[in-house]
């Protein structure tokens, strides 16, 4: 059976990523204490292709993605999986990308009624001659109120949902845990969100972020200091993005740190 | 070329709505003013197919729907689309829906600056032995402030952006014009909002939604009182989704009134 | 601490769904063989709310989807919580949606290699004085080949992707199966469809697809016979759309058998 | 009243990005005849913050993009903007990105009916210490026909939709136009899409398609030829992203040329 994908492609043109998006698998992520959750994983994978060949096989995406079905993923398993496709596809480079919502138990400020709060995190990896590097990414729900609104206004300050979004590259054998990290990132909000709140929750929930106004800007200043302190971060970005409650667009402010 | 599409079927079964969905078109609206709006146009159209014919032609609704760009669109045009349908395609039913973005001019409540917000607007018509039925559509953002949160707290009370979605039935002749429909909606929730706010309409909006706290029951609720107060207004339906500030889920609630 | 939400309601109007949407939660779902699969919960969860009464009390949604945590979920768990909803709420109706990816293992046609494919599925359950109603949804990836394109074309025929979704009400005591019902949905397209293809599976689906073109329409009639002759079943609906590859819109075809 | 936006902040930490998102405008997009096109809006706004400064005045991108109400846009009118954003935020860096939906007429390859078909396309600026660049973005949907699926396969071959995004970054002064850069983009996949077909045109598009596979490798790599061929271009990039009709997740290749 004839392989038109191997076929010498005479364009010369390299092809910097080509490969699947969207295959969602279930996947097993390692948990901090030892254990793994099982999540649904989004994932993006591809392999950079030389000026001389004509298409990549695509089925081994697949087929090499499967093997996660085997065992937990961590930054080990990402690593690995990135040199299995450098052999496997014979190619200068490749990249994955697991996105994942992952959940955490919070536990309400009064009432301390637990419940489980998801939030959607990424491992990107990336392998050429250039190295290994890997990324955590992780979205965290927070709620911010305006500065602005509390100082001028004689009552009151909008609020509303916003998002707060960093990537961590810390150095090699550094492990970031996201039991770790979305905590810190909740804190830099004017308060946390929680799924479960009853009325004395809800009265500490207001009256926190009633003190604590902060725009997107402090929120992303806020979180790159945290972030650049944590041992082992050689780089991070942070990007927070609030749904206006008094407009009908989102305000964001996004900044950088150090080699991402 | 044979029309295997127009071939007899055995099985029977009537196809309630068979058609096309997510056709871009650039539409002319009919403003209240006299003039017309230029909008982007999202349509479905679909017609129900008896028993035994085998398939519709997919390419007559956009041939149909093309017509619409020789003239401003109202519900008379939608009706005549309609009933061109049912002549077209044979058939003992027609639905067609025009989802599209409408623009009105704010001014901001201190300033007095104008500048345009944009609402999700809907025209909806039904053809069948029954006759002819339309409903007009429209969702506007608001802003909701939680009339629990302010009261248990001892300052602040949390905020979010929500959005009003209704659909309206009127009698044959009365022509309700989303000029009127919008304002009356934007009226309904804790305060309005704006795209453009200089400080001063901050303060406005900040506390007009802290003296007037509403769940979204209250919402929905006002909103159907208004909505049956239209005269000709013969049945409407009221949603209000609002995206909690404190959680990372939506509070939402639903009513409706008299026939749809 | 004073609770505005149980304040009466003058405006005497009932709000037919009041609650949450977009609840994210860990869930296992009953599979077949007595074991149960983790999947990645969105829920909606409402109460009708009588005229008389201000407002319904959100956390409680909250806090009954929780107990999901402690077993599996199927038809009894669904039934369970909305009789418990009926009581926390003193409502006189509640539902819940419960929306998942699950996935099935699928052995490719000529290689059997295999790998799992994910499915969008539903539990739908309402409970009021009319008793409990659960309506089982799935929507499958299929693949069409268009009887027109390849009757009127001396070779080939445009194929694309489709999504084939159901819902499906079963006399009370009847369980259906995603395990059994996922694959008899596969088999109403013109070909099915798998994350991982070899060559010789490449062939085989390609083949099997151009030897067995679908109409929208004709995928949905051999649904609906397919599904009404499932034992115990009472009504259904089936709904095809298809991303057409010759077009920039879709084309879809609904119908609906019994009672639902 | 006090302005808190105003504020020295001592944190040190330069926002490269604060601004807006999801602002929706009516446009005028100057055309190539010399006349506009009305097109709904998407912008995106940001300026670089100084270390030292609290908080951007949010209201002043609201207000400078409006101006764009009182002319056609296009590369002149951005760097306009740009410039302005620049002095009234006392910013180093400003960016815009403006999206919407472009319609062009096409002409059925064997009827030679007209229809009219939607592009999503997008205008990038940003200024900074580095002068002016744009950037212009138009996303195509084509056909894409897997030369594998025809070369193994004894009849037929898959195809499906697929989309190909440029960027495209050509020399000051060299004005790309949109109308001549997507029919180019048009003829790199298996063949053109409409969005009315005859039964005659149908014939002529799955022909078409079946004599001219292509992976979206080869598609992207005709892209960079095609577009590298432009005078005035200076850099480029292409990106085809694939439905495929035999998965349920999609085959991407991207590759760049020049500056971009």
């Amino acid at each position: 059976m004839k392989d038109v994908a191997s076929e010498v492609d005479a364009r010369g043109i390299t092809i910097d990523r080509v490969g699947i998006r969207d295959l969602h698998l279930p996947v097993r992520i390692r948990a901090r204490d030892g254990g793994y959750a099982r999540v649904l994983g989004r994932v993006d994978a591809a392999v950079e292709l030389p000026g001389i060949q004509r298409g990549t096989h695509m089925s081994r995406f697949v087929n090499t993605l499967s093997e996660w079905s085997k065992q937990p993923v961590s930054v080990i398993e990402i690593e690995h999986t990135l040199r299995a496709m450098l052999e496997r596809f014979a190619a200068p480079a490749a990249e994955v990308v697991l996105q994942f919502k992952y959940f955490l138990a919070k536990q309400a400020p009064a009432s301390g009624r637990v419940s489980e709060l998801d939030y959607d995190c990424a491992f990107e990896g990336r392998i050429s001659s250039e190295g290994f590097r890997f990324v955590l990414g992780a979205s965290v729900p927070i709620m911010t109120l305006c500065p602005c609104s509390k100082e001028i206004s004689e009552r009151g300050a909008h609020s509303q949902r916003a998002t707060l979004s960093v990537r961590v590259n810390a150095r090699p054998g550094v492990i970031l845990w996201l039991e770790e990290l979305i905590p810190l990132l909740e804190q830099q909000g004017s308060c946390e969100i929680y799924p479960l709140l009853k009325r004395a929750d809800e009265k500490v929930v207001t009256e926190t972020a009633y003190d604590n106004p902060k725009f997107v800007e402090d929120v992303v200043r806020d979180t790159i200091v945290a972030l650049r302190g944590i041992p082992g971060v050689i780089g991070c970005s942070a990007e927070c993005e609030s749904m206006e409650s008094i407009h009908n667009h989102t305000a964001y402010a996004y900044a950088e740190h150090g080699e991402l």
